[in-house]
């Protein structure tokens, strides 16, 4: 815990699953502590604040307004539906509150640009939710795939993303609701997929994105789980991810290039909190006679003093207290992140909304 | 070692590297024994009986006929260059010698058809050299992936094979010439992954196949680097594969489940020889408030007594021992198993000649 006077206040918009998690990352990290809390319900918000055992000094609201309203909140989470993210983070933005903001960012860049536009013009630090950018795990495979002797140049990726969840899922989740996220898989567990293959490729947009004709819809039009392909032309590198609700959960990403080649299990949530690894090889050949191989890969662990997610609002707050003590510009890599995610995101939307056509980006 | 009298007598067309590997099969199989070694060089012939420590007793000819016409020759071996198969394979037949062919079978599934014809018209057992279908261990993934409880319906497969050889490969290897195998990557590492994937769906062919631009060719037009996807339209299921050339060592197959996943990461060659392993999870999902797994991977390892290679020499020459002493007709599955990786092979190859275009198989 740090000192209260110098940490950076954090309100939440909704009582969304999410919200539990971040919740207590916001006090986990030294920098950060929770200001308020806030559903459309006041017995929501309520239920909320006991059920994850709130201080009592948590200002517990029965509107997003008034968390926006509230001049001790520096910054604010957004787990809200996507179809509302336009409109509460603009708002934020309008209030001078930093906006740490949930996955998809926005139904298209379009909006997002809006909300980035609003960040930028009120001097505000814009981050999405994406708590694996934050895992010490993820600089030190960066190191790996950057060694030009132990990695070479990037080839092809592969990711997957997928839970089953239960039955109910399928009925309540605003994840399965075209009015609230039309993305559906595509933009909850895809959303890793894609960040993943554009953090492999140093944010370079592909030339191409294309879905597969096996992509899944609800009734509701909304994508249940869909394989997608990219290709980088000036490189030659390739990229396909699978995300889906209807699967087996994976978290994978196989990042091989020419001289080495690795691969992480549990990106998105590591199996453990306090450390988490990777498997590489680098120079492997055949033995004699191709009879076995010269090496085996090895594991690299990471230890991790805070949960991920701690980490990433650590940082988010790191960022923010440059801004409100030291007059310093809102970083803008975490936007550019954001972006090219989301301009990825609406491409392969095109691609599944116009029969699984190639899309130039 | 077995009794000579009751052993399969194999013969030997062409003294290409992976000759040698198969030359030490024959010997380790019980059942099989070498008969007979082959050049269009009787000097090239004798270096290789050298290099190899060959008996004395196994004959040496400066030509392949000779090996067709020596009546002590059961089976014939013949790791010639693709372009030569049809006419080879098919006089091997006609002479009643029982093919080992190796892979890719043929230039087209035309060609594998006058070649399998030859043989159902002579008697003769046909299987392509693909070793990993004889190891335990696929027979214990293939226990995992068909269990309805611990695996579920197959979702998505991922397949890589690549290799970085070393320069003179590109300037003389028969894999990288177009009058020789036009398929290059696709056809040789590649037909691993066509394999794979194939047999995880139980040999039912793929609504479309398709390539990514990314594909990369040399000066004379044999492929060096694919990626590609297929589309079965009943299931929703998807496969994804690279195969390169160009990339460092990889021999990754993912399948992934409605209700667990596996990856083997050494499914061609296996790192150790006496042993493999792959790692799989079952009801994985995650834990409260989305912090860590309920489960980590599990690792089966999986004990075999002989090579993967000479299991595969055992098999084919059990069906050629029931085909001699007992009169059984020759086994159809390794004719499929072929047949329908030929078929894949060719649509993929047509989608980097027609511009990547999907096709309809």
């Amino acid at each position: 815990m740090g000192d209260e006077k110098t940490q950076v206040h954090f309100g939440i918009l909704g009582c969304a699953e999410i919200a539990s998690k971040v919740c207590r990352a916001i006090n986990l990290s030294p920098n950060s502590i929770l200001r308020a809390i806030s559903s459309r319900s006041i017995e929501k918000a309520k239920q909320f604040a006991i059920k994850n055992s709130l201080s009592e000094s948590v200002k517990v609201y029965g509107s997003y307004e008034e968390v926006l309203d509230d001049p001790f909140v520096d910054a604010v989470y957004v787990p809200l539906p996507t179809s509302l993210h336009l409109k509460w983070a603009v708002l934020a933005a309008e209030k001078k509150k930093h906006v740490l903001l949930e996955k998809p960012t926005a139904l298209d860049v379009g909006e997002l640009d809006r909300i980035l536009d609003a960040c930028e013009s009120n001097g505000v630090q814009f981050m999405d939710g994406s708590m694996w950018y934050h895992h010490p795990r993820t600089a030190r495979m960066k190191e790996f795939i950057s060694d030009p002797t132990l990695f070479g140049q990037v080839k092809t990726i592969y990711s997957s993303s997928s839970f089953f969840p239960p039955p109910q899922f399928f009925e309540t989740n605003i994840r399965t609701k075209a009015d609230l996220d039309a993305f559906g898989a595509l933009g909850d567990a895809g959303w890793y997929c894609i960040g993943a293959i554009l953090w492999a490729m140093n944010y370079k947009m592909p030339t191409t994105v294309t879905a597969l004709p096996a992509t899944i819809r609800n009734s509701d039009g909304v994508i249940m789980s869909t394989t997608v392909a990219f290709h980088w032309e000036q490189e030659g590198t390739t990229a396909t991810f699978y995300c889906s609700f209807l699967s087996h959960e994976t978290m994978d990403v196989l990042v091989l290039g020419s001289k080495g080649s690795f691969h992480v299990e549990d990106l998105i949530i590591p199996y453990e909190e306090s450390s988490a690894s990777f498997n590489f090889t680098s120079g492997a050949s055949f033995a004699d006679l191709h009879i076995g191989w010269n090496m085996k890969e090895q594991e690299v662990q990471v230890h991790n003093e805070l949960p991920q997610e701690a980490l990433m609002v650590k940082e988010f707050s790191r960022l923010v207290k440059g801004i409100k003590d030291s007059s310093i510009r809102p970083d803008t890599k975490w936007r550019e992140v954001s972006r090219t995610s989301q301009v990825v995101l609406d491409a392969l939307k095109l691609s599944v909304d116009s029969g699984f056509k190639r899309v130039y980006i």
